[in-house]
Parts: structure tokens; C-alpha cells; sequence
């Protein structure tokens, strides 16, 4: 297994930069691990994102899956702020309950122009998925010519 | 073309009752226009969306097609809060600008257990698509029998 | 409208030629229509397509959106044969009957690397579609560099 | 992990009388293994299935990971012939080259009315995926209200 493009710090340290609007102290969304091709990303719980019947909203989900695919990206390409999703398709299977959830993105194909990874995503300490996402990412043109 | 089963007051109303944390008034979304299974809704601008290079996140757009998809689900089916998005497809076409975005929804289906439909989403005052979207939702067991 | 980059006859002819074995008189496929970026295509009705109930199978469907996209493909960027599918995401809506599938293909972004269209599929004569897809092509590096 | 509703033999005999004009000895597709939610199916290569490169089509893979979600419905509710796909998306990788295909398709959500799965495709010998699927398949309503 490759060592990733970038670790965990370092790519906090992008985003916090770079997006500092979204990316900040409290936001709710933290790396928890960085393998390449390979990552793990939670959303903590917050009651803005509850629905009724106590569950979680699904824009949430889907917000926390493309997160987990740029960090995979960054595993991979290095700080490429500019790549961008051109596709996300979700399946949401099961109602997630009050609490955190747990991304765990995986790389499918590391391709010069495209990036196509899977989102598993887990409602914290159950063992069948909430959501599973496919998705693609387009390198910006420069990025990926040498590899 | 059948009339809506509910017009757009109604559907606000029951928003604001049933999703108060998500839709009040300065949230950022609101109902345009609703006809039977063809609908349109805004995303007022706001600095918070914003992405590097001006554009607008992913996600923003992700939320608005399932909310243009909602108020949709309601044109033809009725106050069923407890329908759930069980698919979502987006692909990101263009990048969008600084201003509202406008998304229309349209049904493809109104099945018993299933309603499908697509989203255009547009930069408003731009001829061209920002992203475009497909979705699935699934009625509650007893909402739409007698259809 | 721009003009079309191929036209019916010129597609038909490269097809023959690339794909003799796909392609050829008698397959069930046919080119109806070919304005820029909009097309329509024809699956004849064969037995060997129907299942039980009487109805056309989905990976009929698939491979007639897949060859509709194909031809809007030729339609904006001309003699491309190594354009290839990168995704193709369907929904199936209504269950064909015995007859001729038509497929409308519309091309939502020709980009320089990607294209994405949307094909409806309609049972002949009757108003409702029986399946939606959306799709997405990557060109060949060198092609697209001048538009 | 529960005892399949249906094992290989089982499900042959039943796509044999039920879609004789699909399923048939030197249709050239085949059942390697079924557990519960989890199979193994195979495609055998077949010239009629090469494109210009010496790959193999699109559609081919999109038929294979189809009659994969089939075999796994069958794996979960027992004989269901009326069990329809209502979506599939497929993001292709990588081109296969002249050989088998062999998919894997594993569920992801068993519920009453709509099973989803995933299904990865490899080519016969090769490490790394040439396609993955998401795909939902809607019950028949009377089949799983057991359940």
C-alpha cells in the first residue's frame, strides 16, 4: 500500500485554509484516519440536523460523503483544492438515530482525470450502513499528469 | 393536468410545523411555484455556501434537489412528511456564481410505493443547468393506496 | 442550433464500420434523428427481448440509452469512437409492453473531457416514459482540445 | 449468517422455466456461489461481446450485474420472478480484456419492499474491478410481508 498523497494534520490544515467558511474549529465534521485511498471522517452529532422522528437529515449524509471522498482524493492527489465532484449517487438504507456518523471512503479507480470512490456511512456503534454513495471526482488538468 | 393536492401555502405551513428546524422564515429556501407534480424552488444566496473561486458547495445544491423533490412529492400525494428519499443522483455540470439558485422538479412516477422524478438546477438568470438530479422517494405504506 | 458534427448517415456508416459486430443491418437498432446534442434512436421489437408478463427486458433498455448517448455523443464532437461510458445511472418507471422502444437523448454538458446527456425511453406510442437515464461520456484526450 | 432461501441448483431450474429465451445451457452465463446476500456469477467470454481495443461492451457488464441483484434477491426471498429492478447505476473503470467477467454482488439493505445491493465486476484473473454497481430491486408486494 502506497504511503497517502498527504496525512490527516496536513490536510486539516488545507481545508482550514482554504475553507475556512466550512472547514473550522466546531463544524462538526473531523478526519479520524488517512490511509491511501482509504479514510475515515465523522459528522458529531448536532440537533440543527435532526428530523422528525429523530432521525438525521439526509442532505447531512450527503454532505458528510462528499466530504469523505475529497479527504480520499487528497489521500491520493496532494493538495488539489480545485478538484471537483461531478457525480454523487446515494442509496439511503435505514434511518439513522440521534448520534454521530461514521464515513469510511474508498477508492475504486485513481485515474489522470477521474477519481471514483465508495461512502460507506454509519450511524456510530451500529454495524449495518445508513447510506451507501458512489462518487467522482475530476482532477483539475495539471494535477495528475505524473503520476 | 390534475390540480395539486396541495398549493404552496399549505406545503410551507406544513414545513414550518414539521421540520422547525430546517424551514423558517430567513432559512434560505422558498416555494415558487407548485403544479401537479412540477414544481419550482429558490435558494436565496448566502455568503455561507460560498466556495473557493466563488462558486457554490456541492452539498447546497444536493439539499435544495431533495427539498424541490419534497415539495413535489407533496403536489401530488399530500401531506405525507414521513415520505423518505431512498435515491438521490446528482451530476454537477457547470460551476455556479454568486447568486440564487432556482431548482425545477419534475415527476416521472407516481406509483403506489414509488414517486421518481428529475431536478434542473439553474444560476439564476442563466440559460443552462448548474447540476441535474434524479431521485426516488418511498410513500408510506398507507399513504398512497387509494390512488 | 449548431449544425450537427455527423449526421445520421455518417453515423451509421462509422458505427458499421467500428462496431460490425454490434452494428450491422438486421441488429434492431436504428438512428431516427440527429440535430446538435439531441437525438433519437430505435430499438425494434424482437421475441428474444421479452420476459415474462410479456414485457422487454432491462438490459434492453440499458444498452438502447447507452447507444442513444453514443450517437449524441458523435452529434457534438464527430468521429470519437473511443469516447467511452463512465457512468450510466436508470431508473425504471413502467413496464414496456410488445413494440419498438424509442430513446430521446439530450446532451446537458459537452465539456472538453466529459459529456452528460439524459435519455428518456418511451414504449411506441404511448405517453409516459418507461425508463430515465442519465449518463456520462469521457472523450478521448485529443479531441475535444479545440472546442 | 442465515441459510440462503434458495441455493444454485434451485435457482437455475427456476431462470430456466421462467426466462427459457434468456436462460438457457451456452447462454454463456453461469451461478458460481450463493450465500445468503452475498453471490458469485459468471460471464463467459463470448466474441459477440468485443468492441474496437478487444474490450467488452458496456451493456454486457450492465446485464451481468443485473442477473447478479437477481440471483442475490433470490439468495433472500426465495423464488421471486416478479422481483423488478427500479434503478441501477454503474461507473465503469476500467476496460476488460478478452475473458471472462465474473461479479460479485453483495446486499445491502433487505427490506420489505425495496432490496439494494452493490456488485463489483472483475475480469477473470485481474486484482482490480473493471465496473461497480449500486442497484434496487422493488419486491412484489405479497412476497415479503412475512418477513
Amino acid at each position: 500500500m502506497p504511503v497517502p498523497a498527504m496525512n490527516a494534520d496536513e490536510i486539516v490544515k488545507l481545508l482550514r485554509e482554504e475553507f475556512p467558511q466550512f472547514f473550522y474549529p466546531g463544524c462538526g465534521l473531523s478526519i479520524e484516519r488517512v490511509d491511501y485511498a482509504n479514510v475515515r471522517v465523522r459528522r458529531h452529532f448536532h440537533e440543527d440536523s435532526v428530523r422528525p422522528g429523530g432521525t438525521i437529515s439526509g442532505p447531512t449524509m450527503m454532505e458528510l460523503a462528499d466530504f469523505a471522498m475529497y479527504v480520499a482524493v487528497f489521500s491520493v492527489a496532494g493538495p488539489v483544492p480545485m478538484a471537483v465532484t461531478t457525480n454523487l449517487n446515494i442509496n439511503f438504507l435505514r434511518k439513522p438515530g440521534r448520534g454521530d456518523l461514521v464515513a469510511d471512503a474508498k477508492l475504486l479507480k485513481v485515474g489522470k482525470r477521474l477519481v471514483v470512490g465508495e461512502v460507506a456511512i454509519y450511524s456510530e456503534g451500529e454495524p449495518e450502513p445508513v447510506a451507501h454513495v458512489t462518487s467522482t471526482y475530476s482532477m483539475p488538468p495539471q494535477v495528475l499528469q505524473y503520476h
